[in-house]
């Protein structure tokens, strides 16, 4: 592909210089780029297509990196890494050592914050701006958010914070009517009343029109009304819950024409109190695959630009733990299954049909999901939340307190546990052995295959325990022939080495296995807390390397070390696992073996 | 004191059976009680006389426990206690094996769910509501959530959640104009602009009146005017952000006013629509001291009745830290306070009245106060988060994610860490040691002295570090002569028995000392990570035993434990901690005596 334009913008300066009628090809380069990109590597395509328009308006009107520029989440900011000098480089979007598929400051100096958890842009972008307004620097910052972001409890926070002050700060809404599938819940409906609704003027105009018809009365009436200040103010211009929480409102605006942005921005920002300015915008816009079916062009493996189709669609542990709670579900009335805004990266999709009633999405509103199933459990229900590791974090409270200090029978089903790959830092699923197990009450089982997960499920619906099941992002990979039951499963008899493990490495550990001797390998079922018969066990062997993919502080081969110590094992105890640092983007299999977690390294460390 | 009633009110049955003119006399008698209960105990004084009538009506109302009333944060929860069968019990209130000062279901059944973080109300009652319909079980569910509370994203998560669906779910807003402290932020001007305005009867009443002055015209431009339904319904009554929320609001009603509450309360539940009640109160309510500075009454120790004086008020680690604060902000400019609706507990008054500028109330809003934080830091300025260490739980996901991922210099003060006493298990500040420790690129201090603390204080300013340290709640106890300098300090040089231990333990520690023989005591002060010449010293000891006041799953006494066994250690190593439970109400002594903290436990450890 030729990309004329595009190859000579060097920085935000260079799109600045670009004449109005360039502004047409431009997008459309910038465009064909991210698909032809996104097409071979994966990654966030609808989102970032939708928002190509608005981040030129953004650069051109902006001064980046002097005026900071949050793109919230950061799957709309495939445009702005682009225009920001990355155009050379895209090609290793989300590859080992490449271009994040996020927003990362370590990147460059125009990813002004970083992002991929939701929600957060605001408050970043707002003591970003408070920062440079308390030394006297240059610059505002701008946070741009999505109407799905918008769900989330933090952006409410950071808004009520802003709201009110005597400042310039500007958010700006990216109204796409989808979260990563269509948009949920109040504020879902409250944009699309905004939306639709005249204008000011336009409003303006037609009471005028209507009351002048009455003679001779119609005009003092008029008169009346629109002096009436306060009163017409709240209607159609203060009236909506931006206006509450202290901003001045502008909009909506086409997100796809990028002069009248670039007027409303220049506008917002010349008033001394801050502003939101609420963009429409198509997501998906310009290729017509993603654009009729957004959902499913949210965040994409590679797949052929032509005919629109994803190279690989394996069956997946998301769709075995969704296809197995819809059998639950039939059988027993109390299942319920909770997501935030992940109905089908959770594979619930069939559930959300199927069973309606009990089927909740919350919004990306992790908080609230976990203590609003806390509240199901306490009424009688079942609850299962379907979650991501990494973003169940954001409900690491909820869990303690809401669900925990009552030890509600409240399930999780904690997807994309582990190393994710491409997505990085803020998305690896590491971190959830740490501080799930920090939590009294909360019993932890990590399967390695579709089999395991499944019978988990099953008899987790007829025990009143507090739980979290965690596998892994995509598919099963291996097999086992003997039998997986109980806490935990030894394979071998040797007593003399073991490899302890858990999870989808147990596959690389029996392989492992193979090629050693003496070495027997423990599998951990239930992770935590640990089984004292484990402990018995473990204590007559000479040499345990654990192998744990996760965080070694606070993980499992942590608390299984302190109970070995403290019953006295005098062998060789050592933990392969992430030493506290956060994992990169790149391929599982490379990071895997990166961190020593790979059937060879295991080998080598009996050697 | 004499009870009449109240003595006879064993449930909310008796209190619908009360006549009207029997409520003022039981209404003085609950805030009687409360007011001498919590001058002997301490406790949460304003807030729950406030709420004194809105309980009665409540309950007059409502079919508790087949109704779920939860209270918010649970400081207005006292009448309800009174009124729930626990009158006999409540001089227990918030000591060991008694009432607790929270709503705890474990204690009643009338208890709907733990309440203690704030914000969470909407969440568990729209939970239980919706299992109550889909169960078909009768009841319905009403969350009373305070101002304050309502400063918390989780609360919006849920009300977007729960508006505009088809229920008679209900939320009660006591509004008394009061966070802990003052209320701030965009949603108290909001509520200030719902207070003030006039109801809509009131307002079509002006108008009618204004415009029906104008002979002939003005009566059909009155008709066409409230013909004109959308738009007047959306100005005088759908305009505001619970409307947006889609619900339903009710009033402002006078929270002191029983009838006028009760009436409200059964119009909203016969609608099938979610509303949301406005209720405005005075927190204080009915003991002048407190009513004139609710502030100060908020949450106090014994105080004397008759003059309102506090028996105690002693300086506190929270004190050092506000000063030490004020010393730095004075010769740094860049130095800022941040605090969550915490401004007095947090002993951050001074600094808040000295350096406006660079104070931050946010709110109620732990995840936007850390990321907003962060975007301080990254922005240049040296922020303080000053917090309550169980609260902070709240904002794990943004130490991780905002500030962890990018390493930015975010400084936490953490207040309340350990065993806080009477509060109870959702006040312990007992885990952030595993959850902050899980966190790459967090340094952990904890202190035990006022000069240890200020002087940490003091060298993070300079440093660029992320880094958090904690303190307890209340005093300095005990003192040392010796030097406290470096990441820990070695008080003997036996080199064969060996207290490990951080924080105020320390001070037990060298006073068990004196008993022992052959017995050193190791201070962390630096407590994580864990210095690598620390584990050289300490193999060499024969038997090792570490202290902690803190939870032990990924608690610092489980870190060190792992780097000993790692290093071939092969004495005697035991954690004395809280093993993964939740610490229930009662004096800080007696806690630590509990899980052997103390040190005659320390003591006995080596025999």
């Amino acid at each position: 592909m030729e990309y004329k334009i595009l190859s000579e913008i060097k920085s935000p300066k260079d799109v600045k210089m670009l004449k109005y009628e360039q502004l047409d090809e431009l997008c459309l380069e910038v465009r064909n780029c991210i698909i032809d990109t996104v097409s071979k590597n994966g990654g966030h395509l609808a989102s970032s297509l939708g928002a190509v328009e608005l981040t030129v308006a953004l650069h051109r009107v902006f001064d980046s990196p002097n005026d900071a520029i949050i793109f919230d989440v950061g799957h709309q900011s495939y445009a702005h890494k682009l225009l920001t000098g990355r155009f050379n480089k895209f090609s290793t979007l989300r590859t080992y050592g490449g271009i994040s598929g996020f927003m990362r400051p370590y990147e460059s100096e125009y990813d002004a914050f970083v992002t991929g958890h939701s929600s957060n842009s605001i408050s970043a972008a707002y003591g970003i701006y408070k920062a440079k307004s308390l030394s006297g620097e240059e610059g505002t910052a701008v946070a741009v958010i999505g109407d799905g972001a918008m769900t989330g409890g933090m952006a409410y926070e950071a808004l009520n914070n802003a709201g009110g002050k005597k400042n310039n700060f500007i958010v700006i809404l990216n109204d796409n009517k989808m979260s990563i599938s269509k948009n949920v819940g109040s504020m879902a409906r409250c944009f699309t009343l905004l939306r639709n609704r005249p204008r000011y003027h336009n409003f303006k105009f037609a009471i005028n029109k209507y009351l002048l018809k009455i003679p001779l009365i119609g005009k003092p009436v008029c008169n009346l009304l629109f002096n009436f200040k306060e009163f017409i103010k709240r209607v159609v211009y203060k009236n909506n819950i931006f206006v509450d929480l202290g901003f001045n409102y502008f909009g909506p605006v086409d997100g796809h024409n990028i002069k009248a942005m670039e007027e409303l921005f220049r506008i917002a920002g010349s008033y001394n109190r801050p502003s939101l300015i609420h963009v429409v915008t198509t997501k998906g816009k310009g290729y017509t695959y993603a654009e009729s079916s957004p959902k499913n062009y949210h965040g994409v493996s590679p797949f052929d630009i032509e005919t629109g189709e994803c190279h690989s669609k394996h069956k997946s542990f998301s769709d075995i733990a969704g296809d197995t709670l819809c059998d639950l579900a039939e059988s027993n009335g109390k299942v319920c299954a909770v997501t935030a805004a992940m109905t089908s990266g959770t594979g619930l999709t069939d559930f959300s049909k199927k069973y309606k009633n009990r089927f909740f999405d919350v919004g990306i509103a992790e908080q609230h999901a976990v203590t609003f199933s806390a509240g199901l459990a306490k009424g009688g229900m079942i609850p299962y939340f379907v979650v991501y590791s990494s973003f169940l974090q954001r409900g690491y409270d909820q869990v303690l307190h809401d669900c925990a200090i009552e030890n509600l029978p409240v399930k999780f089903l904690i997807d994309r546990a582990g190393i994710v790959g491409d997505d990085g830092e803020s998305h690896q699923g590491v971190f959830d052995t740490a501080y799930l197990s920090s939590i009294p009450n909360v019993n932890i089982y990590s399967p390695c295959f579709y089999s395991e997960l499944k019978q988990l499920i099953l008899s987790t619906a007829n025990n009143n325990e507090l739980c979290a099941i965690r596998y892994p992002r995509g598919s099963q990979s291996g097999s086992f022939d003997g039998e997986i039951s109980g806490n935990y499963t030894i394979v071998g008899n040797s007593c003399k080495n073991a490899i302890v493990t858990y999870g989808r490495l147990f596959v690389s550990a029996i392989s492992a296995k193979e090629s050693l001797t003496h070495t027997d390998v423990i599998k951990l079922n239930k992770i935590y807390p640990i089984d004292d018969s484990l402990i018995k066990t473990l204590i007559k062997y000479d040499n345990i390397q654990f192998f744990e993919e996760g965080i070694k502080s606070g993980g499992i081969a942590e608390h299984l070390g302190n109970r070995l110590i403290e019953s006295k094992f005098n062998g060789t105890y050592k933990i392969h696992c992430i030493d506290d640092e956060f994992v990169p983007s790149g391929k599982v299999d490379l990071l895997l073996k990166k961190y020593g977690l790979d059937k060879q390294s295991m080998i080598d460390a009996f050697k």
